[in-house]
């Protein structure tokens, strides 16, 4: 604290701020294109002063790209579980997917455009045995053995394929997701339903 | 050339193996990553050889972005025309697509990742009024009028969900386009299908 007498924000407040603004850099240039000096413009503080929170653009990228991580797969865990049957579930993911897109774009573009840059040993470390996919595809195989999925999907194939659906919608400029979600829900799930999941698909609001 | 003895590629081949290493570059690293003397490079020619044929990174992007639209839009509005009911050409826009990314992944992903940096001017002079967005929405449109896709749905929002799935492909590293080719298809348009359009698609051989 060199000038006790300046206002300044708390350390953890602008941690946040600086978090919050390298995710919009990064998004908005691209990672390569993004540089320290200009995070710390649009800050507001000087390019020395971000060493007090962080050393490298790449430590910066990691840290966010856990965070997202780390949000997302205690979520999907919680949808994967909770009450209902296969296609309730299967829905609570896919919506509550879109509904995190549309609420914090530019940390999720940052996490999709950059986690294969995670160095491989960082990136077995944060992701473990259980990735996304394998959580949907539990709840797929679930709704196989429930008679509402297709019995001849292929289950892994059939998460990606959800998966990477709904996480392009960061890519959409046409339709907001959020007005966009319950047709895209009920798109993506009835093409994996059987008659019997169509039928429990047609009877839920999903908008 | 300075050794005229040297045995030297034709021009046009020469170009084409320009493009192929510029698309391999750019999608292997970035667009803002690449360098024009890597291009070269791997092509095996000195940098200033590159000056016959292109002036500057972004012309030598704008040409493999224009070169993918046109072949591209010719070969969409040739499915959207061709045969069959809306359903049999939704099925082959999908899958004439599918294929593409598999046959040429990198010029495919160079159009996706780098078409938005296009020029507004230029972007606007090679696009036109009608978009891929459009043909698909066309077909839909027909296909809700012959009763096979769901009435419910926003044509517009569909046909961008359609493409956005079917592009996404290039981002997958599990499974091949080719074999999930079959699967991808069905699922896609089995979600925007009404029973009748279901039963068309159980009935087609699509891998």
């Amino acid at each position: 604290m060199q000038h006790p007498t300046t206002f300044r924000k708390p350390r953890a407040e602008r941690w946040q701020q600086v978090l919050d603004v390298a995710a919009e850099v990064f998004s908005e240039k691209s990672y390569d294109a993004a540089s320290l000096q200009e995070i710390a413009d649009r800050v507001g503080i000087k390019k020395g002063s971000l060493f007090n929170y962080i050393q490298t653009k790449a430590a910066l990228r990691d840290h966010l790209v856990r965070e997202v991580y780390l949000k997302e797969f205690m979520l999907f865990s919680q949808w994967a579980r909770d009450g209902g049957g296969a296609i309730e579930r299967l829905a609570a993911m896919v919506r509550g997917h879109l509904e995190d897109f549309a609420e914090d774009g530019p940390r999720m573009a940052v996490y999709l455009n950059e986690v294969r840059r995670l160095d491989p040993a960082a990136r077995k470390q944060l992701f473990g045995n259980r990735t996304f996919p394998d959580l949907f595809a539990e709840v797929i195989a679930q709704g196989q053995a429930e008679g509402v999925i297709r019995p001849e999907l292929d289950a892994e194939l059939a998460s990606r394929a959800i998966l990477i659906l709904v996480r392009s919608v960061h890519q959409w400029s046409l339709a907001p997701p959020r007005e966009a979600a319950g047709q895209l829900v009920q798109t993506i799930l009835r093409g994996h339903s059987t008659p019997q999941g169509v039928g429990i698909l047609a009877a839920m609001d999903l908008t």
